[in-house]
């Protein structure tokens, strides 16, 4: 059965029924939630994006042909009901819920559409496996958290459009079938058909274009866009990702620094009721190393490193003089109040720090009564134990933890292990939204693989003006007008001011290795616009995906997606990516040719 | 020579320097449109987004060192300007630039960015081939002209979605990466890494995302989104466009119309101050073709068509009686006053007819002394002479053109003959905008390529409630909840109701002649998902370039477009599509195979 809804108007929608409509008719359409028979009374639950609303049946009031329909109702099925609000009984009244003490007595009721019983319940904090909601993501957009989550993120992109509106950024749309990036990460690719054997790539982000429109003299630009990466997938990664993306033409740091304050402060105000307190801090990439071991630092607890190099230096114990003369560090973190770890917690530490690079772990931990639990102290002088306890405000109940090892692995070790340590210490509180800008990123970082320099941000990323002399001599020291944005230990959007002058421009390819015929070859349409006159400009993107999640205190981006694809960039529903007939590919003069393990 | 603006801040915009400022000190930041040398003072008209301002540097203010720098300003250079704004003499006032009364005298000049001389003028209307431009796009985005189209799409797109917003609608993003579409139009595919020989569709519209979304609940959706389609280029097409996509539940024809026609006045008049009168004029599609011979008039003049079958039924003259007796009809259009044009003008017509796919046209000119020039009044009785040119209205003066054949070339013929003598009568004013919706589209066209009905809209389309009954035994006959926007001649937007009842989907399958396994094949997880509850729904996409384009009075949608591309799909900037490297395509599984002509 399914009925028209001719002649019938929806005149609320099921939440917005109020008390102030008691004795009122109304109409009001959506989905059955739930339906209990109770002796000749038949009771329904209807939701819509709103909420739910209680209607009630009755042979008396619908008549016996309605109430035969009524009875037939299930779970899912959509239907629109005509009738009169009125108050609970006091004992009927469901707090949970905003309607809670109302009904709508039935006058009227149409089965706009049949459902058969869907895969799983359609209710909050689903404990279905994803792979199945996402398979039936029609059925699973249907829970309350999931709208909630695609509500929060309308808002989110409206009031930053409305924000960059009324700050001056016009909103324009650059190409989705464009050029495919050197330097970038692996782009997807697109076929041409006119042009046999030719390629678009999709965007990875609107980077150049966003640069030709400050050239063009758009002065303030946004968008807010879709990118694409075709890398292996994480938590917080999509093959396809939302930016706002935005640049800005005769600015510095600050400039782009301050208009994005405001943004984020509007942001989570208006759409989360969170104050971000301005100005946000600001860390130099440097001691965002030093602090927390991380480039994007989380916040929200302390537990920063502290280092240790100068107190032990030359104390005979053989793995810290080691790291130490190999120009490396030593540092520790002080875990508060976990000096009664279990040896196996302590050992799992271990573990997880030879996970994160370190050769080992060497720990402290200070009992009670002010002695100490150490594999390593025996191997250190007392006065170096207790300067290493002070350096570390170690106090009884404590646990010190240590890396000894080149920089990099130091960092990556202990700024990975005071995560894992606060959130087995549960610090990390969802509610509580820390930022942090992070600057003076390196301008350049050692490929290995590539035996070259490679830009740590983009080749066209500004160098700081005092270390410009640098470029030439000592390119590793020179560091970036590039800032990230973290929140909680997220990276949230990033950007930089970038080079607008040629001499710098050819300096920053030469660092990079490039000849000036390969920089044309590979920049060639830029660089040329380059010569027609450039104002200083720079920029930021955020990424709409994490901040939306991290709003919602979600582990995964997939949760404020519509419609997400999981790890392997395919899409359990449509089952994209798909086969295609053989015609469209000789359209595109491409043949499919699979590579055989032999 | 590039300077940095260390220290400097901008303090206005170039045209927003008003004569409230006389006295006082201003920063202005842009580029140089034009640079005069007038014995030992230089006058400079700097250019940013919001126009023009003239700066004057003699010695006397800026020193020497300045004023040798001034000198060295040539176009398009950007510069950085610290004055007192000052009033021109009078006699050098231009009354032009809303700045003319105004001029800025530099204390202090930095130049930020030289310029080489760029390949055109940057100038509005611009006669520079479009091949040129369009290379150089960067450069022709500096054009005023350009630069106000592009903003206002930003205000059309942005007015659009604080419309939407406040009518509930939901902003909801639909992927790019998704399936192959049947029934469409060509796909761009993009081949899977992971899975491969396996490949992604980008999308041609999020018609089935869309009404997903419905059968979820969001009630209300809306994007502003890319869609892409692989067809070969017209003036208004493009690889890539951008759709105001909406779709709504539990409504009907007039409630999608409604919202509709207040977007329509609230985008009209607040983007461009024109007045849309509500309501809107419907159209049904027969009345559209009788009247108009299309299904997108241009209602801005007459010239209606008039059939006069009636009138030259069994007249004696085979050609009338000849495409009457085949089913078909005669009809004429009245170009009033044209009854003078010389025989050449009216022969030309007579070629456009063939053109158009007639066998030829019929005319009698009425000259001014009531007497008729014709070749086809001596085939006809003298009274069916007075009787066609009494239905059609001819007085002295006038022309009246006539077709006779099947409908289909009738309405295309005619249709097309009004619209160039409108062309020629100059009667297609752009500053005119007149609206139409055309209503109760055929639900389905013969194809006589697949020997079946294809759906005219798409295959869920709803058909008319009162049509039912002729879905299996008249398919052609039935008419659907379809309907077209139609500006000037131009379908904006069109969408339709769709089906959300299984026995009439499975109905309308059958008359595409797909069994049910074949509607599964092609639509599985749509019909899967239909099981579980859709609401009515419908809802309506605008092409969001053609609006702007319409409303710039622009003849094509590249010039509202900040980087389109040319009719061969490529780009001549980027010159996307690109040749990649080997080890791309490995990685995707597929290998370039051009078919070579043998």
């Amino acid at each position: 059965m399914s009925e028209s809804m001719a002649g019938l108007k929806r005149t609320r929608y099921c939440a917005n029924v109020g008390e102030e409509l008691i004795g009122s008719q109304v109409t009001v359409m959506g989905w059955v939630q739930k339906r209990r028979d109770l002796g000749g009374v038949v009771f329904v639950d209807l939701r819509d994006r709103t909420g739910l609303l209680q209607i009630v049946f009755d042979m008396e009031t619908i008549g016996a042909e309605g109430f035969k329909k009524a009875e037939h109702i299930r779970s899912e099925f959509v239907i629109a009901v005509e009738g009169m609000v009125e108050k609970r009984d006091p004992e009927t009244v469901n707090p949970n819920i905003p309607t809670g003490i109302l009904e709508v007595r039935a006058s009227g009721l149409r089965i706009l559409s049949e459902a058969e019983t869907p895969p799983f319940m359609i209710e909050e904090n689903s404990k279905v496996k994803e792979e199945l909601r996402l398979k039936y993501r029609y059925l699973d957009l249907r829970r309350p958290d999931l709208q909630r989550n695609m509500m929060l993120r309308h808002q989110v992109a409206n009031l930053s459009r409305n924000f960059l509106n009324d700050q001056g950024f016009l909103d324009i749309e650059t190409p989705m079938l464009t050029k495919s990036t050197p330097e970038g990460a692996r782009d997807y690719l697109v076929p041409s058909r006119v042009h046999g054997g030719h390629f678009y790539a999709l965007p990875q982000s609107p980077q150049i274009f966003k640069q030709l429109l400050m050239l063009s003299g758009y002065d303030k630009y946004y968008q807010i866009t879709k990118c694409f990466r075709d890398e292996d997938l994480r938590a917080d990664r999509q093959p396809e990702f939302t930016q706002i993306d935005m640049e800005l033409s005769f600015v510095d740091v600050d400039d782009v620094i301050g208009v994005n304050e405001a943004l984020l402060q509007k942001m989570f105000k208006d759409a989360i009721g969170v104050e971000v307190p301005l100005p946000i801090e600001r860390l130099t990439y440097q001691d965002a190393m030093d602090r927390f071991g991380s480039d994007k630092p989380d916040l929200r607890f302390g537990m920063e490193l502290v280092d240790v190099s100068d107190v032990v230096r030359d104390c005979g114990f053989k793995v810290f003089d080691g790291a130490i003369g190999a120009g490396g560090s030593v540092r520790g973190i002080n875990a508060k109040g976990c000096g009664d770890f279990p040896r196996r917690q302590i050992d799992a530490l271990g573990e997880a720090a030879v996970e994160y690079g370190a050769k080992g772990m060497a720990w402290i931990a200070i009992n009670e009564d002010g002695t100490y639990k150490s594999a390593i102290t025996k191997f250190l002088r007392e006065e170096t134990v207790e300067a290493i306890v002070a350096k570390l405000e170690g106090k009884p109940g404590d646990l010190l933890l240590f890396c000894a090892d080149n920089n990099e692995v130091v960092y990556n070790t202990l700024g990975n292990l005071r995560l894992d340590l606060a959130e087995k210490l549960e610090l990390l509180d969802k509610n509580t939204f820390k930022f942090v800008w992070v600057t003076d990123f390196p301008l350049l970082e050692y490929n290995k693989e590539h035996k070259r320099y490679v830009a740590k941000h983009h080749p066209f990323t500004m160098p700081m003006e005092e270390d410009l002399h640098l470029l030439e001599t000592a390119p590793e020291m020179v560091r970036a007008k590039a800032y990230d944005i973290v929140l909680n230990g997220n990276e949230i959007g990033g950007g930089s001011i970038r080079i607008h002058q040629r001499d710098i421009q050819e300096k920053m390819f030469a660092a990079l290795g490039f000849s000036k015929e390969e920089a044309y070859e590979r920049f060639g349409f830029l660089l040329n616009a380059f010569k027609y006159g450039v104002p200083p400009h720079g920029g930021l993107a955020y990424g709409l995906d994490r901040i939306v999640m991290l709003m919602c205190g979600s582990d995964s981006i997939r949760e404020v997606i519509a419609f997400p694809k999981i790890k392997d960039a395919s899409c359990p529903m449509t089952e994209a990516p798909g086969t295609v007939e053989k015609k469209q590919l000789e359209e595109l003069s491409i043949k499919v040719d699979i590579l055989e393990l032999t």
